[in-house]
């Protein structure tokens, strides 16, 4: 019963395979295999559409990287609150693009409200030096607390980047989880809607380690072969990335792992909500559940082998929770089995 | 015949049998599992002290967050001039470190010269704010052009590190092949000589990804997390990593493979001394040959197969080679065969 | 009637000519002439203690170095929401420690509340990598909004301070507005109560463009000289700088023109609460004036020729305004006149 | 008899004055004055062009920003071996582009030589990340050492910068010195050799505090407002700059105090040479004497009250110099006088 993270889980033993497989024999170093062009031909497939695709090790590089390709001297990026990559990542997007900051944005359910959005932006009048300039807005699909945004609400956040003619970059870290939950294609999660780069992740979704940043527009990406040189992020067996996505993407094993990590918190989900043990502290369609439980619950069941964290409540929610209560994060990934839930939801009991 | 690089390789088959061997189950995020911490004792046995060991993705990024660990403001680092670190890193050791320079030192067999590096710090005078100050020296064992400190080469240039309160650090991203072309210990080519930080490479020695920063006094490292995590370094799937390095230390195989790139080195450079066809630019011990051919060789050779780089000569050494000549650099690796060699030198004749 | 800034006003007639005496003649540059010293030795006796002192040419340069001075990787600085640091400096601190991020904290008055302080402080728990670790608490004093920290309010933020190990620095643009507002000296407005670094400004209080970094314990500046190099801020003339603030504290001079200052402020704010034209957003000590007009009252204000900005109302206190109100800053400095308050005053009714 | 530096003397009266004069009344800050606007205009009128302009505090400011306002990631900019870019800037160039690096270039007379410029930049082929990527060449004219570019000279090293499609600065801290020197005008020693920006310095030629970064493009210029701001180098009471620049250029101020700084190095140039007590390393039309003493003669000097430093030779020039001699800079300015330079050479005789 291990809900901690997704990323607690190892590799799919088909990942497993491939890295095996592609073992022997020599290849081009540093991104020039034919492994690395097939993988980079089934992104332009995947997205519909002529790409740039470079792949990085972590999703905090793969973030930090897309803020660096479209940075501005003072520049503003705006987030949500709760996001990543304000919240998680030790100030890397900060530190990689020379001190570019993220404004928090306030908005329900993880997710950046439009109208506060744009008064956030307000904040930085044209030209006005003391302030900084809006540089870039950056959304996380699924979100940091398993909602995702509906086309609709990234349309509408597009919206007001293409009117203030600031590039739109989405956080994927869970991007395959956003995916199966609204049904959409790629193409029509992204760039349809006015997204113009992504943090496309693998690595909580099944790899041991895969990444990439993807422009939607490849003349965004220019700079980025200097840019993820320079930023030590250029792997010199790079196929060894290359063959987990090649892995990734046969046969549409990435969305079947996706789905199969919603499945088990839908499964999750609605083993707490007929519960009287717990209740949830919310719903959302991807691989994460909030559940909020009392603390003596919270000690029986991790008495009991399951393990999962206490989540750090922003401010603007800490009404949900009684006295004695915590609000645990339960994550599922491809590896957590109905058995697990199941045993979870029966000690809840 | 495959001798662009020892990064052409791929894994070597016990390398990729302990990552799928890891692949299944679960394990904490972010180092803190199980075998992390085994493998971490095992770098303590192997350096024969306690150290500070934090794996990172390439060896570019444990260069450049060794500098980053030791920064100072107006740092200026010395190397030597053919080094990886000045030649071929994009300038990530200055941009992780906000700017502090890299000074390249002269010497001869691709390594610092004591006396020049001493007159090149001496540029430096104590407080001069204009000029910056010095803040690290850094070597590279076994060096770019396949040459090898030898211990009393690396104890002089430890000693001024000593007397100017520098730390000396060790590129060692073919750590294990100048390691045993001395055959010394970890211990007795590192801490014993007075080295403070290694960047000890596994990559290139048949791993997929396995790069470890060392810190041989542990208090070194305590900026370490941090700086890592602000630098993206920091692998969720960590034991990813932790697994490549277990099964490379098993059972010295890293010893052994890097044994066997040295002796097709050597193979090759016996051939080529023995061939009318080409001669050697000069002898190293560890796993690099530089032959001087002219470009007709060159051009036949590629014909058959072979396949090496054209090594772009410093000015320094521009007067090796005769009109029509060529110096072509032949790296060996563990997946180097005495069939590769043979039928290179015999293509010479 | 300008009430646009403190730094609309040019230089006293006192320092212009300080100035002009010390034209004429030779002396050391980069700081080190005579007049240097004997500047630097001032500051020794103002502050009651040998300090380390460094002329900077804006007072964004000295935050952006105090907070150099004491950077961490992922560090976290917190300070006001309001405050010049994060509001107005357009990223520069966040620039010069290369990402060491800002964190708002909110509070009355423009001032942090201790509570606050302290649990957005213990969102980064020792160690947690990935939220990064704080490294500084910044105050401003006199504050944004023209009111001031009491002694005892200073001490509440120190002690916390103290016990998370955090240094103590403080934006002291208008260091002498709130001296005087508060009646102490400067050292027990700082080193009395904890205060590590400050930023003292001369520029806003009469001069040209004299700031200094000044730091209690003059081992916390022991790597200033080359922080403040390399970030283009030592001057070659320095005594240009030094020449301004001899002037500045000869006979007091700074004093009593903040004092003026402020004394213009609380003629104002007597004014316009005697007024029934406006009405005051809030009372402060120092030299800002906050007062709630109609935009007709502003318009026609400015059409008689007084200048004065409409302030930007953080979120928090919007209520303040009823409808078809603006929110008028007033800034009254050494150059202000009796004259043209009343006049002001005198168009309000 | 102080031949130190230009920079140890202090403002010449005209510039004095002018701040004096600007001294009362208010203006608008941070540089939108109506003396800020007047004086950009005289720049434009200078360099017979509408440029960009914008003030800053020091020429290592100017440089830093210059290169900051053309920075690519993994960025090289070519310089000469002995430039104050590269040599007296504590890194500042690299810090305030976050690591994009100088590469130095030889060259006699402290001029870049074009054939060993070309050799540099072929060193950094096109797309090749692992190099680095070229991002601008920058001349100093005057040069460190008393030299100045011809306009021929210029114009090829602007060839080869157009050839490669590379920006081209002038770090122009002794401007006016190359300019009278060469009797030309700014547009004719600048824009029109393929010049793109200049940091044009005041300071060393009778300011006290005056540098301006001039974009002849200034489409070039765009983002040098936040960049300035983000840099803390935006002044508030900007006027007190533009106040010695409207001083500097009246009645062509500047030209005639650098006429008479290079003619009073004419004078030591002529009095050396035809002194027995010492010789010139190497003549040069600007305000820089090099001479070759004994330490005998240094010594002795000294004592009867000059001053001048003894200058540290590039190994290359080591052999200028006898055994117990030395090399020592002598440099005039506006504040020199006939008789300190025939007293000066009177000692030597």
């Amino acid at each position: 019963m291990i809900f901690t993270s997704d990323n607690w889980a190892g590799a799919h033993p088909a990942i497993a395979r491939a890295l095996d497989v592609n073992a022997a024999g020599f290849a081009a170093a540093y991104g020039a295999s034919d492994l690395d062009r097939k993988v980079e031909q089934t992104f332009n497939r995947i997205f519909d559409r002529e790409v740039a695709v470079f792949f990085v090790g972590t999703g905090t590089a793969a973030n930090s990287l897309a803020l660096s390709s479209i940075n501005r001297p003072g520049g503003v990026s705006f987030c949500h609150r709760e996001a990543h990559v304000i919240e998680d990542e030790c100030g890397a997007p900060e530190y990689f693009t020379h001190g570019a900051r993220l404004v928090p944005v306030d908005g329900p359910d993880g997710k950046i409200d439009p109208e506060i959005l744009k008064s956030e932006i307000a904040r930085f009048p044209e030209g006005f030096v003391h302030a900084g300039q809006p540089m870039a807005i950056t959304i996380t699909q699924s979100t940091e607390i398993g909602t995702v945004y509906t086309a609709q609400e990234i349309a509408a956040i597009s919206d007001i980047a293409k009117a203030k003619g600031l590039p739109l970059h989405m956080d994927g870290a869970r991007f395959a989880n956003g995916l199966v939950a609204l049904g959409l294609s790629p193409a029509a999660m992204t760039a349809d809607l006015g997204v113009d780069i992504v943090s496309f992740g693998g690595t909580k979704n099944g790899c041991w380690c895969a990444e990439a940043l993807v422009f939607l527009d490849p003349a965004m990406g220019k700079d980025l072969p200097f840019i993820r040189k320079r930023a030590a992020q250029l792997f010199s067996k790079s196929r060894f990335i290359a063959a987990q996505f090649e892995a990734y993407f046969e046969a549409d094993l990435w969305l079947d792992l996706a789905t199969h990590a919603n499945t088990m918190a839908a499964r999750l989900q609605a083993g707490i909500k007929a519960s009287s043990g717990a209740r949830l502290g919310w719903e959302g369609p991807a691989n994460e559940t909030f559940a909020i439980l009392t603390h003596d619950t919270a000690r029986a069941l991790r008495a009991q082998g399951a393990m999962f964290y206490d989540w750090n409540l922003p401010r603007s929610k800490r009404g949900l929770l009684g006295e004695n209560e915590t609000l645990a994060r339960l994550v599922t990934s491809y590896a957590t089995t109905d058995a697990d839930v199941d045993r979870f939801i029966d000690l809840l009991a």
